[in-house]
């Protein structure tokens, strides 16, 4: 059964990739299976970079990972993703997280293993035994893609994990002699505190099912999660209990009443349950669990549909032939450490947007109503201040367009049940957080737009991104439309709101232009120079003005903090936001001499690290370049961009040795939906997507000898870095194709065609390539 | 349009009526007219009544009422149908409500019309004009079956209300020149305290369609109400208000921000939102509101389907003739008081089960899940404990059968999504509250069969009842079957439980025998003798014995208290609770003289009238009979069962007198869904169903000259009364059909075959009556 099942696993996955020719199908695997085997799931767990180590099939619906215990007096920040490297004890295993990014939610049906007595709460975590958290330690701790093992010592049970689309598998090895129990724990979450939980069940089926669902105020509103849990082995009893004190008015308690042990079901704000099994040495428990947005019903339907038995080790195999297909998307001939640091990016840039919808194609929308996701596969948690930037268009070159068409149909389908009618801004299990700036939906949609991935309503797409660039309540857009600019004195982060809306706009121009709109072309297309309202010539620097025209004062170019006139940044970091028009900001800055000059000074001011303690996510520091933050992400770029590619070249360097590394800590910021991991890639591989929209990629420099993109198409697109070492990081020549390469950017036809890129690197700058009359990029001819 | 509709909403009343030979349709209808007129929707509201005088169709899903506003330091329990006719301000027009229980909830969708200033909270009881509630006077109210009307004093504003099936209909006059305003809260309730509202949500459609939803936890858990709401003129603008304060982590909020105006929607636990409308004087405001179970599309879905314009006076004029078709099952010739106590105890009994699923027959089930009704129509509001009694046995003589099938098909459907497996034990809106006592469903289905209303599966039927009485759990019933009584050691109220499980499972062994089911008949017919267990021949009580079989003391047969050996009584209440076997009952007291002497020690007690001061619903006292609650209802007619008719002639006038009366005081306990007016109903004629199952009525007394059944089957039931007086209350002696009438009960073949009963009534009682020879009832038979 299970061979033939995993047969047909790999039947599947030969399908998925139909489109390479299938001679070439067996070495992609064994590639693949290359890729996975070089990840490592651990980097970002530690330090700032919020990833989780739980097991995962590509962009699947369910994260299913180790929670540690939250430190007294900690803020929930450093455990958005629920474990922390550094901590000693796991509180369980919950279902569902975000993968880097700076608030905490989801940590969705806590499970967690336990035997000998019962314990309901977590503890005193300076007092081992005080509750049911039990320690752990990295020996012994398995983290592979799809796959996670440890040791709960205070119990010594082995607890596995592995994960489908929907379904999350807990493989449990109890220790001999002593009463197996699973707690499920509706509480805790990766920030809890009263009131987060609104509304939760438990309830015990007849056959042995345990359902439930969960229903929270936390980043997201009135989120709801049902689940539906089985069980191989038979339930010899049950406690399910409120721990809520002080309701004034309960209702009337289920039968049984005051008798944990009797309840079939059990509603509440503060729910834990705790159900028997026989001790039964050397067979494992196995527990599947599946989530599901619209109900229990749904959730055990796709139970159903996903894992009919209880074959741990088929799903862990799919798993890994999930990950190996996907991570075969691009071959790489690196040394070791830049294999994992490279494939572990590649990993983490497959986490979002995840899978959200039944397996009957319905879903919750931002209405919170649900609906039926009709030719398309729904996808949410989009978090697209960050992702716009280079995970969306990373996935363009190495995902199958259908997935990129159904990202883009999910974020239409989005925008159509939104009570505000507007795509989303950050938004996840369908719901609308409002959580940072801009409207950047516009640009995933317009970059895959203008990349030929059209596989959805088009006109729909041109005027869904025009209804979000025109909702007037939207975060002073009213005021931006009426004056050119976000006014400070009437909404807050004014300067940067200025800046990305005029991008956005942009990518809105591109796309109606290239649908022969040419009235929308011109309305968006004049925004897009909005960016100039916020340039202030006086100071050179980005800044935010009053409705009355001037500029707020007194003025600091290294002021921070929230609601200043910038999100997450200050005027040093904010000032380059202009991917659109280079050229334009070079003129502003009275040439490109002087905008370059005032990048090195961003990159070699001294600045106090202390700086930024005041505020989250701004990390990462190389003088106020803070690579730990999106806002930071192009920077680099500019000066290719601008005619000075060794400069870049020179940056780049002691940026990827600075901010990443292949360690727990190895990521300098969050990991942010894999924007931080995306940027790894792209620069690995020598080219970044500074505009998105743009149809180019800034070259910058390679990092590994040789790459190959094995492209949706079936195409292949290689990159060949001859004499690349740590000595030899500049490129001296180039050629597309065995042609010389006159230019510091590549297009996005050059790499869908198929072919070469071959640099030859060298010791010293070359700071003639690719020479004065090379070819500009768009955002210095337009 | 108008004339047109209403033509066509008569039509659908004959079509209802067509089992009526249609020669008589013409006079029906407008003895209906004459039986509507004839309703006093106040009765009930003042004293102890709990019924409500607002807008409602007969069994519909809107009761559309006003709220009064809460007294400072009461308690809830007063104001559980929202209205009480010594209160001089209304806060607002709210869409659901009960009629007659004792605990408080619903009270959903609260909409207030003011003017001038907007107002967020109820304000000062004190001090008017606090806040938006405003005061109002009884003189130009008006109350009729389907209409309510009342002038808002504090802002001339005339607020007029209708209602069909699943839509409320409000129409505010506004006076001149001043700001038109409707709020609508969420947060108020009838009882409302913190936490009571989970989550809410209020959402303004582009169309100016206000949708939303509120999920509280009262009385029930995790209720959800969805709404739809549209107005007959433009919103001019609007906000939303989230009042609630200190919440740790509120999530990002929506655009707009803290500019309620500019919100589209908003979510959150303390909602209230403002509407604007431009002042037009003589142009009323019409609004109409939908609710649903499932969801706002749902909520807007049943809008359309049932009020796609804003005819009030339609809808109005629809709901009159369902009320005039309704009350026209029984004709009446009395005299004014009289037939507005009677038509007023008919209406009040048609209130519920109410309707409880949208127009495409979706539902929310005891699981909280979606369902779809096939082949039924779903209701809910299950005051079993109550209803079963008088209520459902009334229902099944003056409702189409198809009605009383769908209530047994619906609480059918309850068990099968119940997560214990049980029938509804008092659920309403589809949740089960696990108030009061027994598994009530059961008689209520068993009488439904024993008359021959079999439109249902009846071995699921059959099924869910053994089930019911069989789920271990469920307050002492594991005990119970252990035991042969529920010991008061190991479970409260344990001499009530095992009395009405006796009653309940003789109703199960009675289906059964009539369905050749022997095995199941033996082993409940066995179960129907465990009130003997209860009986202690010492005292002549029913009292509660502990797991060792001894009686629990001290005894004190006038103790009463939650958690005592009885349920809302003492043993003088609760010590005749055996209406299937009075025979056995009469000679555990040492023969029926012993019994009807003891029956007279209770009414002829004197009782302090502060002895139950510190319960509710025990009201109603004649020594210890206390009508006001739903144990003492068949007491009286004890006399009769049990070979002395007289005595409970005599004992019904004073109950009759002193318990109800034609006032908005004028129910003596809370109506509880309509069982007292059941009582009323069934008394009135002269008869009444002590033991439902049985097939019987034990006759008591008329107190109406003559009154006519329009029963279901098109067959017409006279009784009359020739000399009926208050000086001549006594039955000299009848006849059915022109035949001497020789025993002191009915057959409910009497009844459903039509004919007529004829009683002489005299002066002086005939003990005579109906003679030692005569035949006796079933409880005296078997």
């Amino acid at each position: 059964m299970t061979n033939k099942v995993k047969a047909a696993g790999l039947l599947l996955v030969v399908a998925a990739c139909s489109a390479i020719p299938s001679k070439a199908l067996a070495a992609t695997a064994a590639r693949g299976t290359e890729a996975w085997a070089a990840v490592d799931p651990f980097i970002g767990t530690g330090g700032e970079g919020h990833t989780f180590p739980g097991a995962v099939v590509p962009f699947g619906m369910i994260q299913l990972s180790p929670d540690t215990q939250i430190k007294p007096r900690k803020e929930a920040y450093g455990w958005a993703a629920g474990y922390r490297h550094d901590d000693s004890t796991i509180v369980g295993f919950s279902h569902t997280h975000f993968s880097g990014t700076g608030h905490s939610d989801l940590g969705d049906v806590l499970v967690m293993p336990i035997s000998g007595e019962v314990k309901l709460e977590r503890g005193d975590i300076d007092k081992p035994g005080s509750g049911y958290t039990s320690r752990f330690s990295h020996e012994g701790e398995v983290a592979q893609p799809g796959y996670y093992a440890v040791t709960l010592s205070d119990y010594d049970i082995r607890a596995e994990l592995t994960a489908s689309a929907r379904v999350g598998v807990h493989r449990y090895t109890f220790a001999k002699g002593k009463p197996a129990h699973v707690l499920v724990d509706l509480r805790t979450s990766m920030y809890d505190y009263p009131g987060k939980v609104l509304w939760s069940r438990l309830r015990l089926h007849a056959d042995g099912t345990l359902t439930g669902f969960r229903e929270t105020r936390g980043w997201a509103p009135g989120r709801q999660v049902y689940f539906a849990m089985r069980f191989s082995k038979p339930i010899t009893g049950h406690q399910f209990h409120d721990t809520e004190r002080d309701v004034p008015y309960k209702g009337f308690p289920p039968p049984g009443k005051d008798d944990p042990h009797q309840r079939a079901q059990i509603e509440g704000r503060q729910l834990v349950g705790a159900l028997d099994f026989a001790d039964a040495p050397g067979q494992p428990l196995v527990v599947k669990v599946a989530i599901s947005p619209v109900g229990e019903d749904s959730a055990i339907a796709n139970l159903d549909a996903e894992m009919a038995d209880f074959d741990f080790d088929r799903v862990r195999a799919d798993a890994k032939a999930q990950w190996a297909q996907a991570l075969g998307a691009i071959d790489v001939d690196a040394p070791a450490p830049m294999r994992t640091s490279f494939y572990t990016a590649l990993y983490h840039a497959f986490m979002g947007p995840s899978l959200f919808m039944d397996s009957d194609g319905r879903y919750r929308g931002p209405d919170n109503a649900v609906h039926q996701a009709k030719g398309f596969t729904n996808y949410s948690t989009f978090s697209l201040w960050d992702t716009y930037r280079a995970l969306h268009p990373l996935l363009t070159l190495v995902q199958p367009e259908q997935r990129n068409n159904d990202f883009i149909q999910s974020l239409l389908a989005a925008q159509g049940a939104s009570p505000y009618g507007v795509l989303p801004i950050w938004a996840f299990h369908g719901q609308e957080t409002w959580c940072m700036i801009g409207y950047h939906a516009v640009p995933v949609i317009a970059d895959a737009y203008m990349k030929g991935i059209r596989g959805y309503d088009t006109d729909a797409a041109l005027k869904a991104m025009v209804a979000s660039a025109s909702y007037g309540p939207y975060d002073g857009l009213a005021q931006y439309m009426e004056l050119g600019y976000v006014p400070i004195d009437e909404e807050d982060e004014a300067a940067s709101k200025t800046l990305e809306y005029a991008f956005d706009d942009w990518a809105i121009a591109r796309v109606a232009e290239a649908m022969g709109r040419k009235d929308i072309a011109a309305q968006f297309q004049k925004r897009a120079a909005n960016w100039r309202h916020a340039f202030d010539p006086a100071t050179g620097f980005m800044r935010a003005r009053k409705r009355d025209g001037s500029f707020r004062e007194p003025f600091d170019p290294t002021a921070s903090g929230y609601g200043s006139d910038y999100t997450e940044g200050n005027a040093w970091q904010y000032s380059w936001y202009v991917p659109h028009d280079v050229a334009g900001l070079a003129q502003a800055h009275g040439g490109a001499d002087k905008l370059l000059a005032k990048l090195d000074a961003v990159f070699d001011a001294k600045v106090d690290p202390k700086t930024f303690e005041h505020m989250e996510d701004i990390t990462g520091l190389i003088g106020w370049y803070a690579h730990g933050n999106e806002p930071s992400h192009h920077v680099a770029y500019l000066y290719a961009a601008a005619g000075e590619p060794w400069r870049t070249q020179q940056r780049l360097g002691p940026i990827m040795a600075s901010q990443y590394s292949p360690r727990p800590d190895g990521l300098s910021g969050n990991d942010d939906l894999g924007q931080m991991s995306a940027w790894f890639v792209f620069t690995a591989l020598g080219f970044y997507p500074i505009a998105p929209g743009s149809n180019e990629y800034i070259i910058g420099r390679p990092f590994l000898p040789r790459a190959t993109l094995n492209l949706p198409n079936g195409k292949r697109f290689t990159v060949v870095a001859d004499g690349l070492d740590d000595a030899h990081s500049y490129i001296g020549s180039a050629t597309l194709n065995g042609k010389p390469l006159d230019r510091a950017f590549l297009r996005h036809e050059d790499i869908v065609a198929g072919g070469e890129l071959h640099f030859t690197m060298q010791a010293q700058p070359n700071r003639a390539w690719p020479g004065k009359d090379a070819a500009q990029p768009y955002s210095m001819s337009h």
